[in-house]
C-alpha cells in the first residue's frame, strides 16, 4: 500500500453501508432464536455488516496497533511511576511480557509496537515501529505539547499504520497506548472537547491518593488555562494539551475508517484519540466499537460524548490495548453467529407468527 | 471413570484451595502492571488458582453440557412456541446450526447435547446422550413435575456428565439448557429458594406481551400453591417444580465442583440449577462462574441470592449455554495473564515503592 495523507485518508472515509446493515438485520430475524435474544451481539454484527459492506460480515486477521510515548507533564508529579517505565514496557511488549502481548497471542492478534515518542533509547527489535516525533512531548503546563507540524505528522503516521495493517489482512484494528503520564494528557483533550471540567475527566491514573488526585486536577486546569485549545480544532487540542502517542492513535482510528475496517477502541486514552478523530471526521464513528468502560474515570465522559456503549465493563484500567483485545472475541463471535447459525427453514425448525416475532424485536 | 453416587459426590467437594489463591494474589502484586488494573480479570485468575490448586492455573480443554428437556406446563399458554421446538433445536445442535453451536466451534469448545426428557422422537446422532428421563415433565399447575426417584435420577446423571467430561480433559465445564417452558420452571424454582414472589423471578421468557407475562405470574403462583414446594430441600423443589434438564444441570454443577473444575453457568435456567447445587453442597460456590447477566428478570434474583457478580451483560436472554460459552475466552485470558505474564523484576521494569503498590491496590 502506498502512503496516504491525512486529507486524502479523511476524504476516503464514507458512511457505513445501510443497505447491508438492512440486510444482516433481515437475517437475523430468519436466524434459529427468539429475535433479539443474542442482545449487544446482534448489534454488532449488523454495525460489522455496515462496516464490511456484506450480509455476512466474516472476521480475518486481527491486530492490535500499541502506540507509546513520554509526556514532559510527568515534571509536575502527575504519577508516582518513574518516566523510564514506558521504554521498559515497550521492550516488555516486544518480549511478550505485558498483558496486552499475553492477550494478544492467547487470542490470535497481532501485536504492533509504535514508537511515537519515547523519551528514552528502546533497543532494536524486529517487530518495533520507529515513528518517533520526539523525546517525549513539552510540559504542557508551561506551553503547548508540540508544534502543529509535529501533530499532524502523528496523526499521519497513525493512518498509515493503520492502512498497512489493513492492507496485511486486519479486519479488527484495536488501539493501544502506552505512556506514562498520558492520563493526564487525555484528560486535559477530553474536557476541551466535551466541555466538562477537568475535575469531571481526571481519574486516578495508575493509582493515586486523594491529595494527588486533587493535584493532577489543578494540573490539568492549569494546561488549559496556559494553552487555550480551541474545541472545534482537533489538531489545535492535540498540539497544545496531546500527546505523541494519542496523535498516532488518532490517526489510526482515521486510517481504519478510510480502509472501511473495524476499529476497536480501547480505554481512556483512546478514547481521548477517537474523539479527536470524530472531530476531524464525524463518520468515523461507524467504525468504532468501544470495547469496554475503562475504570478511569474520564472515560464515561468520552463515551458520552461519542455515543458509544461498551461491549466489556470488568473495572479494567490498565490500557496497552488490553481491554479491546479483550473483547475481539465477542465481536468475532458476533459475526459468527449472524454468518455461520442456520436459519429457521434450513434447520426445519418451527417458527412463531412472523408478525408477532417482529413485535416481540426490541432493540437493546 | 467409574459413575459416582449423588452422595459421593457430595462428599468429594471441599472448599477451594486457600493457599494457591493466597499465592496467585501475591503473584498479581508482581506482574507489569499497576496492582489491580485488569480489574475482574485478576478476581477470575485468583478464583482458578484457588479451583485447580495451582498458583498458575491454566485451562485445558473446555466443554458444554446442555441439556434438553420438555415441560408440561406448556399446557397452559406460558409460552407461544410449539413445544415441537425443543426436539427440532436439539437436532439444530447437533447440525452445528444453533447459536451455542456456532459458538462452541468458533471458540474451541466441545458440545455434550444430552437428550434430557424431550417430548419428542429424536434422530440418532453420534454425538447425542440420551439419559432421557421421560417425555416432558407433567404440568406443574397440578401436582409435581416428576417422582423424587426421576429427581435424583436427573441430579446422578448430571453429576456424571461433568465426571466424565472432567475425565476427558474438560477444565472449564459451562451448563447450557434448552427446553420450551423452562423459565416456568426455573421462575418457580428461583422465587422458592429465594423467597421473593413469582412477579419477582418471572420474566418475559422467549418473549411474551405484557398480558402473557401477567398470565405467566399466576401460572408459577398456582404451581407453587398446588405443590408448596420445601425450600430448604432441593430435591423436593426439583420434583414438585423443577425440570428434567434443571435436574441434570445442577447434577453438572456438583459433578463439576466434585471434579475440581470450574463450572461457567449460562444464564437463568442454569442459575436456577446452580441454585440447586447450592443448597446440596454450598461449597459449590467456590467452583461457579457467572459468566453473563441474562436479560430474563428473575435472573438477577438468583446471581444476588448466589452472590455471584457476571462478566458479561451483553442484554442476552437465549440459553443454550450461549452466554457460557462466550465468557470462555475471557475466563481463559484471567488465567494467561496471571500465568504468562512476566513480572517486573523478570522484565527489568521499575517498580513502585511496593508500601505505596500495595495501598494503591483495590478489591474491585
Amino acid at each position: 500500500m502506498e502512503p496516504i495523507t491525512l486529507e486524502q485518508a479523511i476524504r476516503r472515509i464514507g458512511p457505513a453501508d445501510a443497505e447491508a446493515r438492512r440486510r444482516a438485520e433481515a437475517r437475523q430475524l430468519r436466524l434459529t432464536k427468539p429475535p433479539g435474544s443474542l442482545g449487544r451481539l446482534e448489534l454488532v454484527s449488523v454495525q460489522l455488516a455496515g462496516i464490511f459492506g456484506t450480509e455476512k460480515p466474516r472476521i480475518g486477521n486481527r491486530a492490535v496497533i500499541v502506540a507509546a510515548a513520554d509526556h514532559g507533564v510527568v515534571a509536575q508529579g502527575v504519577t508516582g511511576y518513574p518516566q523510564a517505565i514506558t521504554g521498559q514496557m515497550v521492550q516488555n511488549f516486544l518480549e511478550g511480557g505485558a498483558a496486552v502481548s499475553a492477550l494478544s497471542k492467547l487470542l490470535g492478534v497481532r501485536q504492533i509496537i509504535v514508537d511515537a515518542g519515547v523519551a528514552g533509547e528502546i533497543q532494536d527489535h524486529p517487530d518495533l515501529r520507529r515513528l518517533s516525533a520526539g523525546h517525549g512531548t513539552d510540559d504542557i503546563t508551561l506551553g503547548p505539547a508540540m508544534s502543529a507540524r509535529k501533530a499532524e505528522q502523528c496523526l499521519t503516521a497513525g493512518v498509515n499504520l493503520a492502512v498497512e495493517a489493513a492492507g496485511s489482512g486486519a479486519d479488527l484494528i484495536a488501539t493501544g497506548d502506552m505512556g506514562i503520564g498520558n492520563t493526564t494528557a487525555a484528560s486535559a483533550i477530553a474536557a476541551t472537547v466535551t466541555g466538562r471540567s477537568p475535575r469531571e475527566t481526571t481519574g486516578r491514573g495508575t493509582g493515586r491518593t486523594p491529595e494527588e488526585l486533587e493535584h493532577k486536577v489543578e494540573v490539568v486546569q492549569r494546561a488549559l488555562t496556559v494553552n487555550r485549545p480551541i474545541p472545534e480544532d482537533p489538531l489545535d487540542v492535540l498540539a497544545k494539551v496531546g500527546g505523541f502517542e494519542i496523535g498516532v492513535l488518532a490517526g489510526v482510528v482515521l486510517g481504519g475508517s478510510a480502509m472501511r475496517r473495524a476499529v476497536v477502541l480501547d480505554g481512556f486514552i483512546s478514547g481521548a484519540a477517537a474523539l479527536l478523530a470524530f472531530l476531524l471526521c464525524p463518520a468515523t464513528r461507524d467504525y468504532m466499537i468501544a470495547s469496554h468502560r475503562s475504570d478511569e474515570r474520564g472515560h464515561q465522559a468520552v463515551l458520552a460524548h461519542l455515543g458509544l456503549s461498551p461491549l466489556l465493563d470488568l473495572g479494567m484500567r490498565l490500557g496497552e490495548g488490553s481491554g479491546a483485545v479483550l473483547a475481539m472475541p465477542i465481536i468475532e463471535a458476533a459475526s459468527t453467529c449472524l454468518c455461520e447459525m442456520a436459519t429457521f427453514s434450513e434447520a426445519g425448525v418451527s417458527v412463531r407468527n412472523p408478525k408477532e416475532a417482529a413485535r416481540e424485536s426490541r432493540p437493546q
